[in-house]
């Protein structure tokens, strides 16, 4: 019932709200050699969407996202980029927000903010899925990450944006060499090929595969994993983010 | 002052515009080996802008920008890609539009949703430039094509809009092969390499450049340019759309 109150209060003070503009988040996070997206479920609803939310007056865009993530994830300093914008002439969520504000109690009328047309700005984030501590909000019940093969049918179209989104990333692995956002300090080399097949949704040769990586002098090499095995221990590496944007600059 | 009563009008009937959203439009153009933007004036003073224009209430953002296009341009088919939003906080055009509105006598009230904070979704456009027939705005008295290391200090953050199309235009270069719309329809290698070394602002090797082109097999031969001289008359190519969709579906 607090949240509730929570909510209703936010819903009634639509002037601290720049208004027709929501932010969209497409989390990434790779776990079992899966890639996995967040997806939230809206209370006492089988109604599944994107983490987004609203951008303050006197908040950027940018900002916003960042808040947004924080909030939801409980990480500061998160790897996040604009990807593309939505803004189809029908994307309003007015049939979507009446049943899930419905479905806790709360009914809005017609003229309400929330209920017009709303452009939604996309961005996608790339968080160490071992580090993540997920915080629900007041509309939703739940978080779950799913295989981005097997995302199920999520509101309005956010299907279609978390599509754009791993376009986005394919596209962006190599040229900003963002993919070691997704892996733990330290790694070995099969699980940064692992991430990268995944990413790619392709098998790659492991000895080239070794060589590029090492080639591009971004990799520094730890030491051996202990494996407790009598075959040879594979060394772990870790990325060195000054190395890499000397590279960038360079290429 | 006809134009003056249209434009009030305009601004008049605020309910037919998608409220706080704007589309501005980075069009380049590639003429005497030099890649320009296109750039307007207001009327009566000298500030300068990208061409923009505001989106309709049932229309779609991606729709806006082709009609704002196709009415500055008179161009159809536009090579068009969204690329990123700009929504600072503070970024409201009350101050530009005032004084552009002052200039050619009509006075705003403080309250008009002009004056309100803007989102601004940014586009690029690749156009032929020989084919290009300027259109002004009711607002806007000229145009004006700069050469792109030589663009004008533009209103609000357009010069930071410009430097990001720019950026994105290299990435593109490649990856979507995307150079080819700023070409007319058949060019020699030469004029090719030309644009590439513009674009990317740095010299290429011409064997490695031709050899690189010829193996993607996207280009094909047409004809020999007759240049009336006595020594070797350069091919002319034409970029083949069927071949570029096939090579960068193999990628």
């Amino acid at each position: 019932m607090q949240a509730n109150e929570a909510l209703k209060n936010f819903l009634d003070n639509g002037d601290a709200i720049f208004q027709n503009v929501s932010i969209d988040c497409v989390i990434f996070g790779f776990h079992q050699n899966q890639l996995k997206v967040l997806v939230l479920t809206f209370k006492n609803t089988d109604k599944r969407s994107l983490p987004g939310g609203f951008v303050f007056r006197d908040e950027g865009i940018n900002d916003a996202a960042q808040r947004i993530l924080q909030e939801r994830t409980g990480l500061h300093d998160i790897y996040l980029e604009q990807f593309c914008t939505f803004g189809q002439a029908d994307r309003a969520i007015s049939k979507v927000h009446r049943d899930t504000m419905q479905a806790i109690g709360i009914e809005l009328p017609d003229d309400h903010w929330v209920l017009g047309r709303f452009l939604s700005v996309g961005y996608y984030a790339l968080v160490d899925f071992s580090k993540v501590v997920l915080t629900t909000g007041i509309l939703d019940e739940d978080y779950h990450w799913y295989d981005i093969h097997r995302v199920p049918p999520l509101i309005l179209d956010h299907n279609h944006i978390t599509r754009k989104a791993l376009e986005t990333l394919r596209l962006m692995l190599d040229y900003k060499l963002i993919g070691f956002n997704l892996l733990p300090e330290m790694f070995t080399m099969s699980e940064l090929q692992a991430l990268y097949e995944t990413i790619l949704d392709k098998k790659l040769l492991r000895a080239n595969f070794q060589r590029k990586m090492l080639s591009l002098e971004i990799l520094e090499r730890v030491d051996k994993k202990w494996t407790g095995g009598a075959h040879k221990a594979p060394y772990l590496y870790r990325f060195d983010p000054r190395r890499a944007a000397a590279f960038l600059e360079r290429e």
